[in-house]
């Protein structure tokens, strides 16, 4: 009987506050009689030649195996000649969308209550090409790329989302009054796929306009789907409407069906070790991959035990003005379930 | 003597709710007594082929000859095979930085009151080269250009801003850590300039995490410098934390002490002559172009008048949650001079 099959996925606690969170998720999942084995991955010490980063060419083939994953933060030194860890895996693994859900969490208050929207981004180009280079001495540039194939795939992706989740209304973000060949063509494919979803509404919001839109009112959005780093910019503000990169999920859709799940929030060094870090973030990724994974069941027990949680506001981490460790704050989660 | 020859200034009322608001400022300007004499240029019908836009050689040189203008909003049609109007008169006279001050006015609610901050925008290059071709079909690519000269330029404009205007610190934005050439070179510049600032605190933030700081607490900045997009970006973020495009000014300063003020809000066509229209961006600007003369007094006087006209609430558009018209409004302004 598949069901209690346990499922393989193969998880990175990453670096910094990643092993303490990561060790907070499996607890959780534990309690919660999650039927999945970890196949745990770490950062190497040690440049993979085949990765060209310190990700190892095994862990990649972990995911590629698997076809799902978890993600801890990943800290990738500047400057060091070696390529990024999250860029890395977003590139080998073609990674194309980077689903962010923004809600507003009953309980914890910030300056807005009305949030819920999921920002949609292309995951593998756009102004990431990493192609740059020197004119002549003082005039550098970079290149940004889009391609027909890319933006369909991920338009594609953020349409079949909104209709599968019952959302009504997709907005692409772009510039394309200023880049009309890149951000045109991006618009021209999001316009070809939204052809296909008449049942969804479909509109079109310049970036500077929809930042404005997004601070005075949140509610205006749903889906939100964009270049690479128009995503990198709108899913930071919207976390940060909620309360930050430390209590929003994020889950990168692979080709073939490969999901991995990600907090993408930093390693935060300073408390690394100490037992004080929220794994909110971490969880909630964690259970975007039990939906992905469609073990419903459990991912709504274990989401609510994480909003309850906080709700009560007992047991919260300092960085949600609470004492509680990490530990406790798991616990308290754990006791939910 | 000096102070009594009137000042010739260009005055560009622009397109849509354009003509009233600047008969609104033009109606206070006169009622404080401002000894401004305005040469008004309007957006021609036809495409003058020096300017490859509706706007003509003529008015350009009105900016160049008085060396000080106000701008309301040009609305460019998209995709008509000539130049956009604001961005021919970035070009055209080299307005190189744009700076926009973003503060909570009291009297006016938004989720925010503790906004105090500037943003100074690279305004002529970055990602609005316009460079931008196809590769081959289906692939497009978009060059954005930094140059030492321009970043060296607009980032000694923001620490001189900063330290004649009693500000103490000054933000570079960024996304180096992906756009390590542009984005890195635009940073060395910044950290030139910075030196020669000592009692500047200098810091850099990465563009995501700058949106994510702006939404949960804006208090954390003071005066904010970057490429091109992200000043478009981030200045319209910043202008919905205290209400939106219609309430915040902004100035283009270019070499040989020009200055362009001008309201960036859009052309409102759907309001257009029905004395509806809000014009306290354009007012608020017109007092940035008062201070740039070194006239004081009389955009002291008229700053007080508009923000307590506001701040009363008894004459307000219904862009603010009022049914004041615009002649109604300007004349409250008019009545506190
Ligand atoms: C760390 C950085 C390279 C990354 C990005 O820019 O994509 C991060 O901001 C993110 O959003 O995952
Ligand atoms: C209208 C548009 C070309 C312009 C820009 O992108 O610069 C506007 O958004 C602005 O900020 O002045």
């Amino acid at each position: 009987c598949s069901s209690t099959t346990p499922i393989t996925a193969t998880f990175f606690p990453g670096d910094g506050i990643g092993p303490e969170i990561a060790e907070s998720v499996k607890k959780v999942f534990t309690t919660a009689g999650v039927p999945i084995v970890w196949e745990d991955h770490y950062v190497g010490t040690e440049i993979d030649p085949r990765t060209q980063s310190f990700l190892t060419w095994e862990s990649l083939e972990s995911v590629r195996r698997n076809k799902v994953g978890l993600k801890g933060p990943m800290a990738t030194p500047i400057g060091k000649g070696h390529r990024s860890l999250n860029l890395t895996l977003r590139k080998e693994l073609n990674l194309y969308a980077n689903v962010r859900p923004c809600y507003s969490l009953p309980g914890y208050k910030t300056r807005y209550d009305d949030v819920d929207l999921i920002t949609i981004r292309e995951n593998t180009e756009g102004e990431y090409s990493g192609l740059e280079h020197q004119v002549v001495r003082g005039v550098v540039e970079s290149l940004k790329i889009i391609t027909r194939q890319a933006s369909l795939r991920v338009a594609e992706y953020a349409f079949h989302y909104a209709k599968t989740h019952g959302r009504e209304r997709v907005s692409a973000i772009h510039k394309a009054n200023i880049m009309q060949k890149t951000d045109g063509l991006f618009l021209k494919c999001c316009r070809e796929v939204a052809e296909k979803y008449p049942e969804i509404t479909y509109e079109e919001v310049v970036i500077d306009n929809c930042c404005m839109m997004l601070v005075k009112n949140p509610a205006l959005f749903d889906v939100l789907v964009m270049p690479n780093l128009y995503g990198d910019i709108i899913s930071d503000l919207c976390a940060g409407l909620v309360g930050g990169l430390g209590l929003t999920p994020s889950c990168n859709i692979g080709e073939d069906g490969v999901a991995l799940a990600e907090a993408v929030h930093g390693s935060a060094p300073d408390i690394a070790g100490k037992n004080l870090a929220n794994p909110t973030a971490l969880l909630l990724s964690g259970v975007m991959m039990l939906r992905h994974l469609k073990l419903n069941e459990q991912a709504e027990q274990i989401h609510s035990a994480i909003i309850n949680t906080i709700a009560e506001g007992k047991y919260r981490t300092a960085d949600l003005g609470g004492s509680s460790t990490t530990t406790d704050f798991t616990k308290a989660i754990c006791d939910h379930l």
